[in-house]
C-alpha cells in the first residue's frame, strides 16, 4: 500500500486514499474515528437484536441501523477497493477478507433468513482501532506480543498436544471408574470434563462421585494447576529474552551491527571501538 | 503538603498539622492507628447492617456507632481542611475526595434513605494503612508494583481488547451452536459466558449441552489456560527489569567495565578502587 | 536402534527396518504418516463406540474397524520384532510396552468381555506424531520442556507434598466447621473440596454455607490463587537458567571477559578476535 | 540441638537421641522411617473414621489403632524429652508443639467427646519427611523456597491488602446491584462471591442474573484473571534473582566475600585476583 510513484494529489482516487487509508491528515483521522464508532454501533445493535425483550420492542429500528451501517459499509468498500492501485491485493489481505465478510450477512440474508447473526463477524473490524492508534506505541506493543507468542509457537504446540493426549488418556479412566450413571455418559463427555477440571475451569455440570473417581480428579486437578506453569514460563522467557536482547540500543558507526551488550566497549562483529 | 517556612510549633493549627499528617510523633501515630480502627469499625458496621439477621437484634446500636463514626469523621475532615496552609489541594486530593466520599452517604441517607450502602466507600479509606506503615518499605513496594504495572501499561492494553473482541467473536459462535434452549439466550449471554469460560472462572450456571458446543468450549478452555501466560509474562518481565535497574550503574574509571554488584568496591575486571 | 555394521540393504529384516524406523527415506515416512492415522482413527473408534446413540446405529461398523486395526496392530508388533536386531531393547522399551498394550485389549476383550475401554491406552501411541516431526525441531523442544521440568523435580515435589499437608489441615478444619448437614460428609471428602477449591477448579457441587465455612473457604482460595506463582515461578526461572546456559559459553584468550553474544566475532572488552 | 561437649556414647540418653534425633545412623533412620509410617496410619484412620459406612463396620478397630498409636507418640513425646539437654528448647520449638498436638487429643477426647477430630493435627506431623530426607537436597529446595516467598513477603502483603480493600467494594457494589433476590443475601455474602470469582474458582452457587450485574462480573472475573500475574511475577523474580546470585560458587581466598559476578576475576571486595 506504499505509493511508489506520487498521484495528482487533487485527483478523486487520491483524495479517496488519503482520507479511508491516511490516518494522519484530518480528514483520515475523522474518517478512522467516525468508522470505530460506526463499527461499534453495528457490533452492540446484532448483540442487542439477539435479546428477545430488546428485540420485541425495538426490533425494527434495530433492523433499520443495520441496514443503514451495512450500506454505509458497502460504500466503504466500494470505496478502498477504487482508492488503491492494487484493488485485489486490498481484496484478498486480511483486513480486506474482513472487511467484505462484515459487508456481506445482511445482502444473504434477504435470501437465507436467520444467516443475520453472521453479523458478528464484524466484531473483528473493532481490531482496526490498533491501526487508529498507530501513533501511540500501540503496535509496536502488538508486534513484540506476537513475537513472543511466534517464537514460543513449537514448543506451545508440544506442550498442547502432550495435555490432550493426556486428557484423552484421564478422560478414559475417569468414564471406566464413573460410568454412565454418575453423568460421564461416554468417552467424549469424559475427556470434555478431563478438559474442564485440568484447566480448572471446573463447570460442575459433571462431578465425579465414586471415591476413586474423586481421587484421579484430584489429580487431574493438581496436575492441572502444576503445568499451567509450562506456557506461563516459555513465554516469560521469550519476553525476557527479548528485554536482554534490546537493552544497549546504539548500532557500531563501522558496521552498523547492533544488539551489543550493555557494557560492549568494541563492536562484536568487526571490532571497532563503539562511542561511549 | 511540605512546609515551606516553619509555623509557631506551638500554635493550634502546627498542633492539629502534627497530629493529623506527621506519623512520625507519638501524637501523630496514636492518631493514625485510632483512625484505622475507627475506619475498620465502621466498615464492619456496614457489612454487619447489611446482613439481615444482624440488623434485625443489632439494627439500633449499629445505627448509633455509624452516626458516631459519621460525626468523627466530618470533624476529622475539618480538621484536616484547617491544618493544611493550602485546603483546596487536599480536598481535590485522592485522599481528600476519599474522605469526603467517606462521611458524606450518612447525611445523604436522611434525605434519600437507602443510600447507606454507599457507606462501603470507606472501605478505600483503609488503604491509608499504606501511609501509616510508611516507616516500613510498604510504600516502596507498593510504588514498585504501581510502575511495573504502568510500564506494561499499554501492552496489557493491547492483550484485554484482543481478548474481548475474541470473546464477542466466539460468544456469537457459541450462541449460533447452542442456542437459547440450552441456556445461551443472546449473544450479550453467550459473551458473559465466554469470558466466564476462558477467564477459568466457570460458574456452570449455563453450561453447552451440545457435541460441537463442547468442542468449541474446550478451545476456549484452553485458549483461556494458555492465554495467561501473557499478562504473567508481561508483569514478570517488567519485574525483572526493575531489578536489572537497580543494580550498580557505575562503570570503572580504570578499565570501563559495568555491571558490578550493588556493594562492590572495586572493579571485577581490573581490580581499580570503584569511585563511591 | 543405530546399528553398528550395515546389514544387506536389500535383505528383507533390512527393507523392514527403513520402513518401519527410517522416517527420512519416501517409504518410512509414508509408513509413519499413515501409522499416525490409523492410530486416529483407532482412537476415535474407541471414542464413538463408548457413545450410546452411535454404538446403536454404528456398533457393527466400529467392530470391523477396531478387529482392522487391531490385526495391523498386531502385524506391525511383530514387523518390529523381526526389524530389530535386539527384540527384546524393543519390547521392553517405552513404545514396546505401549505397541503391546495398544495391541491386546481386543483379544483379552474376547475372553474378559468389557475390557474393549482399555484400547484407550492407543491414545498413548498418539505420542508418536513426536517421532514422525522429529525433522522439525519438535523433539528438541519436547526435551528442553523435559529437561526444565526434571530440573525442577525436587523444588516441585516439596511443594506438592506441602500443599497435600496442607489441604489435609484445611479439608479437617472445613469438615469440622461445617459438618455432614453441609455436604462436607467426611474428613476424605472435605479434602476433596479443599483440593478443588485451592487449585481454583470450584465445581460447585459442594459448598460452605456458614459464615465461618466461608471465611475459612475465603483464606483457601487466596492461598490457592497465590500458591501458582510457586511452579510458575520455578519452571519459569528454569527456562531462563537454560536461555542463560546456551549463550556463547567461551572467554576471550586476550582479556578473559566471557558471556559473549552468541554471534560475536570480537570481544566486546578489548577488541581482540575470538577463536569460532 | 548440635551438642556441645559429647556424652558418654553408651548412656540410654545419648542412645536415646541417637535414634530419635540422628537420621545418619541406621537405628535412627529405621526410627525415623516408622515414626513417618506411623504417622501416615494415624492419618489415615482419622480420616477413614469420619467417612460413616467406614465407622460403622470398622469403629472398632480404628478405636484401637488410635489408642496404640497415640500411646506410642506418648512415649516418643517423654523420649524425645529426656534426650535432650535443654528439654524446653524442645517443647516450645515448633516441632515440639506440634509433636504435643499430635498426642493430646485422644486423651482430652475421655473428658469431651467429639474432640477426636482434632487429632487431623497429625497431618502436620508429616512435614517431618522433609528432616528424614534431609540427606537428600530436598531441605534445601525447601529453604530455597522459603527464602524466595520471605523476601517477597512484603510485596505480597501489599498485594493482599489492595485485593482485598477492592473485594470488598466491589462485593459492595454488586449487593447494591443484584440485591437478597438474586442470591446476594448480605455485604459479606457478597464479598466473598467477588473472591470466589476474582480467585478464578466459580463455585456457581450464586450467580449474578441481571445484566449490570454480570457486566461488573466480568469485569471482575478479567481483573482477576489479570492481577494474579503480580504475585506470579513476584515468585518468578525472586526465584531469578536468587538464581543470577548463586552462579559464582567460589568466595575469596583473601576476605572470603563471596557471590562474585560470573565473569569476575578480581574480588569485588579487596580486590585480590580471585583463582580461575
Amino acid at each position: 500500500m506504499t505509493r511508489i510513484k506520487p498521484e495528482n494529489p487533487q485527483s478523486f482516487r487520491a483524495r479517496l486514499h488519503t482520507i479511508i487509508y491516511e490516518a494522519d491528515t484530518p480528514a483520515g483521522k475523522l474518517f478512522d474515528v467516525a468508522l470505530l464508532v460506526i463499527i461499534l454501533i453495528s457490533v452492540l445493535a446484532v448483540m442487542l437484536e439477539s435479546v428477545e425483550s430488546v428485540r420485541r420492542v425495538y426490533g425494527y429500528e434495530l433492523q433499520v441501523v443495520e441496514w443503514v451501517i451495512t450500506i454505509f459499509f458497502t460504500l466503504e468498500y466500494i470505496g478502498r477497493i477504487i482508492a488503491v492501485r492494487k484493488p485485489w491485493a486490498y481484496i484478498f489481505s486480511f483486513y480486506g477478507i474482513i472487511d467484505f465478510l462484515a459487508t456481506i450477512p445482511k445482502y444473504v440474508g434477504l435470501l437465507f433468513p436467520g444467516s443475520g447473526v453472521f453479523l458478528a463477524v464484524r466484531a473483528i473490524r473493532l481490531l482496526r482501532i490498533f491501526r487508529i492508534l498507530k501513533l501511540v506505541n500501540f503496535v509496536g506493543a502488538s508486534n513484540q506480543l506476537m513475537i513472543a507468542l511466534r517464537r514460543s509457537r513449537v514448543k506451545i504446540a508440544v506442550f498442547l498436544f502432550s495435555v490432550i493426549v493426556l486428557c484423552i488418556i484421564l478422560g478414559t479412566i475417569m468414564y471406566i471408574i464413573e460410568g454412565p450413571s454418575n453423568g460421564f455418559t461416554s468417552i467424549p463427555t469424559s475427556v470434555y470434563w478431563t478438559i474442564v477440571t485440568l484447566t480448572t475451569v471446573g463447570f460442575g455440570d459433571i462431578t465425579p462421585a465414586t471415591p476413586l473417581g474423586q481421587f484421579v480428579s484430584v489429580v487431574i486437578m493438581v496436575l492441572g494447576y502444576g503445568i499451567i506453569a509450562v506456557p506461563t514460563g516459555l513465554v516469560t522467557a521469550e519476553f525476557m529474552k527479548d528485554k536482554q536482547v534490546h537493552l544497549n540500543t546504539q548500532a557500531c558507526r563501522n558496521c552498523g551491527a547492533a544488539h551489543h551488550r550493555d557494557d560492549a566497549e568494541f563492536c562484536y562483529n568487526c571490532g571497532a571501538r563503539l562511542k561511549k
